[in-house]
Parts: structure tokens; C-alpha cells; sequence
């Protein structure tokens, strides 16, 4: 019987959607489903739409699967099943959304944070399944962080740890949604990153980035400055080659820090690819303690699409 | 026979001397010594100098000692016992101190990192005796750190973690000694804080530390930047004050990345007392990631003269 359960559910939940999935053993994604979050509607319907969500999927395959996972935004008790104010999600204060689903399902099921999904999903089937410790960063709207320490999940006192996207590489900085300023999200960040862009654009007139937006500067996304950077356009690859140095400044840091020396990269931005990538690692070599540095080691992440699915599908095989 | 071991042996290398004490179970130092380190002559003579420190204070206690504990500069293997590279010990790569020691006296012996051996000592013996999780920051000529998580000290996959003084918080600040831009040490290091508070003095001829220095820029120090700022001066305040606000933006970087709400400083600077730690309050919770910051509590650190000594000796009693 347990020998049949071959089959995990991930669940990603979103401000304004949830994507779930059916995933393998090896993480492979075999069917997907999504709905819409109906956030405003408070948490009742949030609940009754991942349960939705869930059957949408799980039809052939309920009586195969080990259990379900679900990442959440806001601060989550693993242990508890718990969901503390969510951004995005109004009116929940602490909602026991592992214990609802389980209910419903009468199937194992598990919550963590998104972040720490994502770092928990490149350990059970991605970059770090062969690492004992990394950093693992996701370059989105928002930059967010997982620490995995001998092969477990960095939580910190209360399941916050990890918010590497609010550490301050210039105390000078730009202002942050946070709070604070000069965090590394607000150079990194998608829109800080785009608004910022499109504000040197005026002054780089000639980038093939404008005929790519058809001179829309709306239309500006991390994948357009990619594409122009690809044609050999230098101003999306000083651009690129710039998010590069900053990340890096957050990731010296880091590493000086925790003496970690793996860095996994997903999200949007990674998409910059080697540009980026070579970028990282050349600040952190010039910028980290030498015994250090020179061990610093940058992996893409290998959970691409649907990352936000497989990361938290993956903490059903996640020991804690 | 066990219980009379009451005793232990605390050694804090440094470049210039060698200190060494004999400290109580409730980390009370009974006795001590010091002598020169004659680093230029190379790791056997600084062994012997740390025999012959040792052989200055056992005497009496010879029987009651329950073990020895070195605090070294540099990259401590503390299972191995083993002091790699330690900066300003020309000569050393990789010694075995502490099977040196511990094959001399027939006690055995630990070593550790200095700065960890700090986190240690205010986990036994000082503000930490009752914390789970705490940050430890010691503010000297360099700024140096020890995480100590769920009572353990984090070492890192090397045993080089902690190193907060290398933590940027300007990419673009002053040039550190270690080769990067706006370490946190570039601010309140000793040398730099002194440094900077020079230049700023010529515009502020007004201030008491003129007074205090009998005009004599070059006998500045923290301890007189204190004495000014208590005898009400403007200028020696705002300089702690700013202090305060430069470790306050590591602090909240920290905070939000470790989510560990206790932060103990110790060290020189650490001196300038309540102002001090009000603006590294004020300014962590300006910045620090809501749900967290609201939790943060500092703490003066408990072991103050000798600090080093005990830190070390406390390793006898630490359970790795």
C-alpha cells in the first residue's frame, strides 16, 4: 500500500492565485491545476479555494499520494501548521491551514513558508540535493532567502529567518516597501529593478531595449532587458552586469556571515543568466574574506517552472 | 577526586601578549599572568610562551583543573584543535595547539576562535546563561562576531562564520582592510571611529575632547569620546549616537536574516553605555522587519575585564 504512494501535491499560494500540482518522487510536475485566490474574501475562502484547488488535481491519483504541501507567504509554523499574517492576505491572524487541509483530505499535509519551500525544493530535488549547506535566494518581486545548515531548513526563533532580500547593502539606499532603506530588494527587486531601468533609458537612447517594447517603456520587464542584453545590447548588459555587483555586495555579506560558501540562484532575474551570474561571483571575490571567496560556489536553480509547486510539494519528503 | 576540579585555564593569544587566568566555575578569575607572545619568532616560541603563561598561574591549582581553554585569532578548528592562518602570527599554517598544550600539562585542552570563544563565554557565564539564541558582537580594534543558535555555537562549514565586522552596510563606504568597501568595521572599529572622529573635531573646536586630550589629537580614543559624552558634550554624543545608528543597520540586517531577537556587545566601544545602545534600538527598530524587531532586545555583555580569559576557559565547560 505505502509502496503505491508514489505522488506528492504541492500547493503555491499567491495573493491573487493558487497553483497546485501532482509531482513524482523526482519532482517531476504531472499535472497542474490553478484558481483564483479570492484574497479579499478572507480566509474562509481562501481555505475552500485551495481545497478546490486540490481537487482539481488529485482525481486519479488520491489513493497515491504521500501527502500535500503547501507554501504560504507571512510567517508559518512548520511544526504548528500555522499561517501568521500573510502580506497579501487580509484578515488572517493565524490561520491552522495544514490542519483544515488535512482535515479535508485526510492526507499528511504540511505549510512553510514560500521561501523556505523554494530552499527545501532545490535540496529535495534541485541544485542542493547533493549540498549540505547553501543559501538559497529567489529573485522575484520580492528577493527572498532559505538557509539550509547540514541539511536542514534554517527557520531562526519564530520560523522568520532567511529575509535576505532585507539586508541593507546601502544604509543610504532607496526606500524599501519594508521600512527601511538600501535593502537588497530595492536594487534586485522586479519592479526596483524595472523602475530603475527605465530612469537610465533616458539617457540611453540608442538600447535596442526600445525597439524590443516598441518604445512603451510599460512594457519593460527582466525579460525584455535579458532579450536586448542576448543582441549584444550594452546598456541592458551593464544593466544586468550591475544587478550583478549588487547581489553580490548582499552575498559577500553572507557569506563572511555564515561561512556557507553554495549559493542557489532562482527566480525571474536568474534568468540574466551567465552575465549575471559571472557578475556575482567576481563582487564576491573581490568583496569576501579570502579563506572564503575563493570556496564560494553560485548554482542556477534547477526548479524552474513551477518552482513555487515543486518547493512545496517537496517538504512532504523533507525530514524536519 | 572529579569533584574537586573547580578550576579552569583560560588563554587569550593575541599578537602582543599572551594572557592567561585561572578562572571558577561561576567565571570568576582567581588568578592571572601574562607574557609576551614574541610572534615574529614563529609557532614553537609562541607555544612555549603559552606553556610558560600557563606555568605562571597553574601552581596552586595543578590538581583542581578541569581543563584548559585557548582563545586564538584566525580559523579554529575546534575538533581538530587546530589555529590555521591567524593574522598578525606570522610563521603559522596549521598547528595542532591544542594537543601542544594538552600533551604538556596532561589536561585537556580546547581551543577556539576568539571571537567565538566570547560567545561561549557569555553563554556559560554571562548575559547568555539564560538565552537560547543570541547574536554576540565584540567592538574592538576589529568588530568581531559569534552566533550562538539553540545554545550551540554556529560555526559555519569551516569554523569562519560569525564575522560580522565584514558585513557591508555601504557598498560604497570606506576600504576595509579586508580588502572590501563599508564593513561595519570601517565604522566602529576602534582605529576607524577614532580616525574619522579626528577629522570631524577640526570642524567642532568647541568640543571637551580637546580638553580631555590636552589638545593632542593623537591620544584620542573611545574611552575619551565616553568621557566627553558624559560630561555633556555635544559633539562626543552625536559621535556615539552615530555609532549607534552605523551598528543599528548591520543589527537589523542581521535580525531579519538569523530572525534571533538577542543581540549581546561587548568590547571597548561598547563602553559608551546607554546612548549607545538607545540608538542601536532606536535604529533596529526603525528598520528591522516589523514582526521581528518588535522582539529585539540588547544586552551589555556580562564578561568585561578579562573578557577574553574567560571567554577562553569557559570552552572547558561548553558542550559542542
Amino acid at each position: 500500500m505505502a509502496k503505491t504512494k508514489n505522488y506528492v501535491i504541492g500547493v503555491d499560494l499567491g495573493g491573487t492565485s493558487i497553483k497546485v500540482g501532482v509531482v513524482t518522487k523526482d519532482g517531476k510536475l504531472v499535472d497542474k491545476g490553478f484558481v483564483d485566490t479570492l484574497a479579499h474574501k478572507g480566509p474562509k475562502t481562501v481555505v475552500s479555494q485551495i481545497i478546490k484547488g486540490i481537487n482539481l488535481v488529485i482525481g486519479d491519483y488520491k489513493k497515491e499520494i504521500a501527502g500535500i504541501g503547501i507554501g504560504a507567504p507571512g510567517v508559518v509554523s512548520m511544526e504548528k501548521g500555522t499561517v501568521e499574517n500573510p502580506p497579501n492576505l487580509p484578515g488572517w491572524k493565524n490561520v491552522a491551514l495544514a490542519k483544515l487541509v488535512q482535515d479535508e483530505f485526510k492526507i499528511k499535509t504540511l505549510v512553510e513558508n514560500d521561501a523556505n519551500a523554494a530552499a527545501v525544493g532545490e535540496l529535495i530535488f534541485g541544485a542542493g540535493k547533493d549540498l549540505d549547506d547553501f543559501i538559497m535566494v529567489t529573485l522575484g518581486t520580492g528577493v527572498g532567502g532559505g538557509l539550509i545548515i547540514n541539511r536542514k531548513l534554517y527557520r531562526g526563533q519564530k520560523g522568520a529567518a532567511g529575509e535576505i532580500g532585507h539586508m541593507t547593502i546601502d544604509y543610504n539606499g532607496p526606500k524599501c516597501n519594508c521600512g527601511s532603506y538600501g535593502c537588497l530588494e530595492t536594487y534586485i527587486g522586479n519592479n526596483h529593478l524595472v523602475s530603475a531601468v527605465s530612469k537610465k533609458l533616458e539617457s540611453n537612447r540608442d538600447s535596442k531595449i526600445y525597439e524590443l517594447l516598441d518604445n512603451n517603456l510599460n512594457n519593460l520587464t527582466p525579460k525584455v532587458i535579458s532579450d536586448a542584453a542576448q543582441m549584444n545590447d550594452q546598456f541592458a548588459k551593464s544593466v544586468i552586469i550591475e544587478a550583478g555587483k549588487h547581489m553580490g555586495y548582499g552575498m559577500a555579506s553572507l557569506v563572511n556571515i555564515f561561512d556557507i560558501s553554495n549559493i542557489i540562484i532562482g527566480g525571474g532575474v536568474a534568468g540574466f543568466g551567465k552575465l549575471l551570474f559571472d557578475s556575482i561571483k567576481e563582487t564576491i571575490k573581490e568583496r569576501a574574506l579570502k579563506p572564503i571567496s575563493s570556496r564560494v560556489k553560485i548554482y542556477p536553480a534547477k526548479l524552474k517552472n513551477e518552482a513555487g509547486i515543486k518547493g512545496a510539494s517537496s517538504l512532504v519528503y523533507y525530514k524536519a
